[in-house]
C-alpha cells in the first residue's frame, strides 16, 4: 500500500505553523525519534519511507517525545500513528547526535522560505538528538494515512534506498547491522516470516538481510542445528511429493 | 586506584550553584550522558562507580552534551574527565527515556534540602533522557581525580553493584547484556585482555561476562575455531616444561 497527494505551498505553511503551536510546551526539547520499518516481500528487505512535502526527498518517519510519556511508548505512539500498527517488534539500536545532522538541509531551506527566519533558540530550529528504532512488520498490513508533511509513502528495496534527508541514510545502514546480529543472536526472522515456510523462503529472508547468497546445505544445516524449527506433516494434496517440506518456529524466541 | 573524601554541606552547595551557573546554555537541554566503565581485573569483571556527595549512594559516570559538541565526542570527553584516559574502547548501547527516572530520588531531595525548590522549568530540575555507552578499561591505568559531587571512586564486582541512583541498576544490566553479544560477535575481549594470555586466563574473562562456567576444552575448540589467536613460541625458561601456552590476538577484531 502506497499514497500519494499533492499540497500546496499555502497548506503547507499552514500545516507547519499549526504544528508548531500545537507543538509548544508539550514535547521534552532537543529529542526526536525515528524509525527504521522493514518488511519483507518478493524476497526483498523493504523500508518504508515518507516523501517530505514540496521536496524530491524522502525521510524516516519520526516524531517527537511528549514530556510526559515514556520514550519507548512514544516509539510505538509514534510507529502507530505512521502504521497505523500496533502490537509491533520494536528495537531501539542507535542514538544519532552529531552536531549538525540536521542544519542546513534542504527542509530547512524550505522552512526558512515558507516562515522566513524563526529566532535561533526557536523550538523548531534547535538541535535534535534521535533516537532510533526499527520495527519488523508484515508490510501488507501497514495502513498508512496521509500527514501535513508528507506526500508519499513508499516502501523501498534495502540495496535501492535513496539519498535521504538528515543523516537518515547512515542511520539506515546502523538499523541494516543491527538487524543483521539481532537475526543471529535473538532470531528475529519470525518476525518477518509468514507463520509456516519452506528453507528456501527462509534462506532467501537471510539472504536479503546479509546481502549475500547462502550455500543452501550449509544453511539447512545451521538453521535445524539452532532447535526452533519444526518441521510440519506433509499434507496430501494430489499434486507432487517433490513439494518441499513446511516448517514454522516452534516458538517465539523473543519471549523467554 | 580509587580515592575517598569529605565534602561538607556548605561546599556541596556551593559547588552545585557553580556548576548551575557554569551551565548555563552550555548544553543541549534534555539530554545526559551515562557511561559503564568495565575492567577486568583478579577474574572478576568490573564496573566504576562514584559516590554521589552526602549520600550513602553510587551513580555512574556521566556529564552533559554540550551544544557545540557531537554525541560521542562528548561521550569520550566525559570518560577522560572521569578517568583520565584517552583511546578508549567506547560504544553506545542504549538510551534510557522513561520519564521519571530521575525524578522522587535521593538526589532530587538533597537539591531541594541545599538549594530550596528551583523553579519548576528550571533546567537542573527538566527530565533527562539519557544516552549510554560503555566503556572497556585497563583499570590499573585508570586515574581518577575528585570532583565537586563525588566523594567517592571505586570498582565494584559485577556481581555486587549496589542500589544505583536513578535508573542506573538498570542501565548497567542493559551494559552486561550488550557486552555479552559483542564478546560474542564483535570480539571485544582484546580490549580487556593483556597483549599475551593463557586460555585459561581467557576463559576466565568469558566467564566472569557471561557469569557461568563453560567447560574447558569446548571453550579452548571455540576459541581456535575463530582464527584469532596466535600461539606464541613457549620460551625457555629452565622451569617446567607444562607451562600453558601462551596467546595473543592476531590482530584488532574492530579495525576492519
Amino acid at each position: 500500500m502506497s499514497y500519494l497527494k499533492q499540497i500546496s505551498d499555502k497548506e503547507l505553511k499552514e500545516g507547519i505553523e499549526h504544528f508548531i503551536q500545537e507543538a509548544k510546551g508539550k514535547y521534552v526539547p532537543s529529542v526526536t525519534l525515528d524509525t527504521v520499518i522493514f518488511g519483507f516481500h518478493d524476497n526483498k528487505l523493504k523500508v518504508l519511507l515518507l516523501r517530505f512535502a514540496q521536496t524530491a526527498h524522502f525521510i524516516l518517519p519520526g516524531g517527537y517525545l511528549s514530556k510526559d510519556e515514556d520514550l519507548d511508548m512514544a516509539a510505538l505512539r509514534v510507529l502507530r500513528e505512521r502504521t497505523g500498527l500496533d502490537n509491533i517488534f520494536l528495537e531501539q539500536f542507535y542514538t544519532s547526535g552529531k552536531k549538525n545532522r540536521t542544519s542546513n538541509s534542504i527542509v530547512s531551506q524550505l522552512m526558512k522560505d515558507l516562515l522566513g527566519n524563526l529566532p535561533a533558540d526557536h523550538w523548531f530550529n534547535q538541535r535534535f538528538v534521535s533516537v532510533c528504532y526499527y520495527a519488523l512488520v508484515d508490510d501488507t498490513k501497514v495502513n498508512p494515512k496521509p500527514e501535513p508533511f508528507f506526500t508519499e509513502f513508499k516502501w523501498f528495496d534495502i540495496e535501492a534506498i535513496p539519498v535521504l534527508l538528515y543523516d537518515h541514510n547512515l542511520i539506515v545502514e546502523k538499523a541494516l547491522k543491527r538487524l543483521q546480529t539481532d537475526l543471529d543472536t535473538k532470531l528475529v526472522g519470525s518476525k518477518l516470516m509468514r507463520d509456516s515456510f519452506t528453507m528456501n523462503e527462509l534462506q532467501k529472508l537471510y539472504e536479503a538481510v546479509f546481502q549475500h547468497p547462502f550455500v543452501r546445505t550449509n544453511f539447512q544445516r545451521k538453521m535445524l542445528s539452532l532447535g526452533i524449527l519444526e518441521r510440519l506433516e506433509k499434507q496430501y494434496t494430489g499434486k507432487s511429493h517433490k513439494a518441499p517440506y513446511l516448517y514454522r518456529f516452534t516458538k517465539d524466541p523473543l519471549e523467554d
